[in-house]
């Protein structure tokens, strides 16, 4: 059994060495990572063939076959994933704020990293590169442990990372991967809190709830994303149409797609009819309340259960309301904290929805589908907090830090 | 037993209403309750005396007696507290940064509050004001759980905050308090993750282990103090002498109060005997390695355990080392990231100190009790973090709240 508080003291001490290096260092080994990807190509895709063909041998899904697969173009595209993480701004030095006290004493706060991260995760081996390259521009040491799918090819890619590190002069412990893919293991990762500052889970609804629900380690929960979408009687329908229909199909599989429509009832009689169209045609599975199947006799009747449920597919349920008040107590019941949005040329009905929505992010006139971390111009992302604590919404490196106090004085004592 | 669904509900509804809250009336109502707790002074002094009667009919320490024990002075202290909140400024609605994406959304992170906070805690009914103050303050809820031996003065002390709330016509659920207090109800409070945000123990040490071990939801841990002052070869003894036992002596009860001295060896045979002097006139007892105990033979041998502890008592241990990198080592290897001091009048030592300590407050020449709202000029603090997560050192009104990005478009779908 993988020994864990020794690659945990391993990960502390390479923590310590990461956070005293300058920027151009840590750019230079992410550049360095990055070209390692490419030029082990043919080493990466023998692991990885070993990889899919045990998931074919065990009958895995085609879907999770095709997240395990790596090709030519997706080595690419990670190592491309590192160069644009080395682009991004470094987080670590920056000062949020800083004034004199009334004793004279000067304090700053300064950002820093938060020392040892944790990332326990599902199938996808590109999360391996992603979540070290981004831990990494940030300062701190990761430990990985990745699906038992993708472990051969999760070892390669953490070796390339490591020997990368390693001739550049870096502490290769800045990248760890656990090889041991018993759940025993993983139940001693979640329980690791002398070594680890925080834990971010990354998968299905399942596998986070079930991290929450085990770890002792500080968590960041990301990712679970039932979205509304709510058509408000100033709707613009043409907008209205063009925004969910994007944000239900372009990608149903994902957190940020809207699982719900919210219809006022002034707009109902003329938009339903349009709007269910509009998804049969795409192929998705339209359920609804009792009075959007009066308009619409072919919706399939929502439960009540179907409020709750994110779908992560080509369903979706609709709900019909008799006020912007009532469409905001709706989602505010039912939703995961995630994405909202409001369709309105109104502009106190887009600054009430604005105002009384609680969740992570709030759209006037556009589709739930931009809440990431590239769309938001962060470069790369770690996940979406759907959390309240430390941060809320799509997280780059600037999430992955801490803060530290700096008091300078010159003899000052307590009264 | 107490119905907490039903105080979670309660709580998650005056949330709602009071996120809506402009400055102005939270500002009236904190007025409010700080007359309400004057003019109630009568009352609040008769559920005292109970909970004192019973207190020494159980054999209480008197030191615990003291910290149950309110006085018109007292309630008067609590009263202000609540004006100088009152004074603070809001921290809700402060953009923290805004830009435009290259799609044409408009995004700004604005400060929103956490929701529901749960405060449990021990003996000190004056927390029940601080906390209710503090969390009114960020728009927040609040469900307090206090120590039973402050039972009758809670309920009293929650009974006037909530009536004046109502007076204000503001829901008195923004402020409930716990009044059952068995354990059972405790644990349940620290599960209720679908209703309470962010659960803040405030207690000793202990109690606090206690919460984090049993709780589901988030914590943010607070007050573990095993604080450093390390004596660089380059320090001014005479600034390194009055620094150490203001930090010990002022009030060493206190998470902020200094545990251990780290002295480089080129200043310890100048240095330990004037420190040891001046630290038994102040009847602290003195604990040492080998290599201190060879300098003053009446110090008492420290062992391996010691260099963990927290003593909050008249007790310090000392250490010498060879380097100011053999200080830092041992500082990070043994302290609770809580407040960490370096007496130096050289540049580089205290350069390198501030930046390679892991602690939430580093310091050169100051004394480390100024880790403390009120000293930081944050008018008021709900407790001092030790962790990484969300918020780090003293506490305010500001880490009481989260952020919420609002996003502006005209119709912008994702390609």
């Amino acid at each position: 059994m993988t020994n864990l508080e020794e690659m945990g003291q391993n990960a502390q001490n390479a923590a310590f060495e990461l956070g005293q290096l300058g920027t151009q260092q840590k750019n230079a080994a992410l550049l360095n990572m990055a070209n390692s990807l490419v030029s082990n190509t043919e080493k990466i895709l023998t692991a990885n063939k070993e990889d899919i063909e045990t998931a074919k041998k065990n009958g895995l899904k085609q879907a999770m076959v095709d997240r395990l697969l790596l090709t030519p173009d997706r080595i690419n595209d990670m190592s491309n994933g590192l160069r644009q993480v080395m682009d991004l701004p470094d987080p670590i030095g920056k000062i949020d704020r800083g004034w004199t006290t009334e004793t004279g004493l000067d304090i700053t706060q300064e950002r820093v990293p938060l020392g040892v991260i944790g990332m326990i995760y599902e199938a996808r081996p590109n999360v391996t590169v992603d979540a070290a390259g981004l831990c990494f521009k940030a300062g701190n040491a990761v430990i990985l442990r990745g699906g038992k799918e993708a472990i051969n090819s999760n070892i390669v890619l953490s070796e390339i990372l490591r020997t990368a590190l390693k001739n550049v002069d870096i502490n290769p412990n800045a990248v760890q991967l656990i090889d041991d893919i018993s759940h025993e293991t993983a139940q001693k990762m979640m329980e690791l809190s002398d070594y680890i500052d925080v834990l971010i889970p990354r998968g299905s609804g399942k596998f986070i709830k079930m991290v929450v629900d085990k770890a002792k380690v500080p968590i960041i929960e990301t990712g679970a994303g039932n979205c509304h979408i709510y058509v408000d009687k100033d709707a613009d329908l043409d907008k209205a149409l063009k925004i969910i229909i994007n944000a239900k199909v372009q990608r149903p599989s994902v957190c940020n797609a809207a699982e719900k429509i919210v219809i006022h009832k002034d707009v109902a009689n003329e938009f339903l009819p349009k709007i269910y169209a509009a998804l049969r045609a795409n192929n998705v599975e339209v359920r609804g309340d009792t009075l959007s199947k009066a308009i619409c006799p072919d919706i399939i009747p929502a439960t009540e259960e179907d409020w709750g449920t994110e779908y992560d597919d080509y369903i979706i349920a609709i709900k019909i309301v008799d006020s912007i008040d009532e469409a905001i107590k709706h989602v505010n019941k039912y939703n995961t904290k995630h994405s909202e949005s409001i369709i309105t040329e109104n502009y106190s009905s887009s600054r009430q929805f604005m105002k009384q929505i609680d969740a992570a992010v709030v759209y006037t006139n556009a589709s739930t589908r931009f809440t990431d971390g590239q769309q938001f111009g962060f470069g790369a992302e770690i996940g979406i907090s759907t959390q309240k604590l430390h941060a809320r919404g799509p997280m780059g490196a600037n999430e992955l830090t801490t803060t530290k106090y700096l008091v300078q004085g010159d003899g000052q004592i307590r009264k």
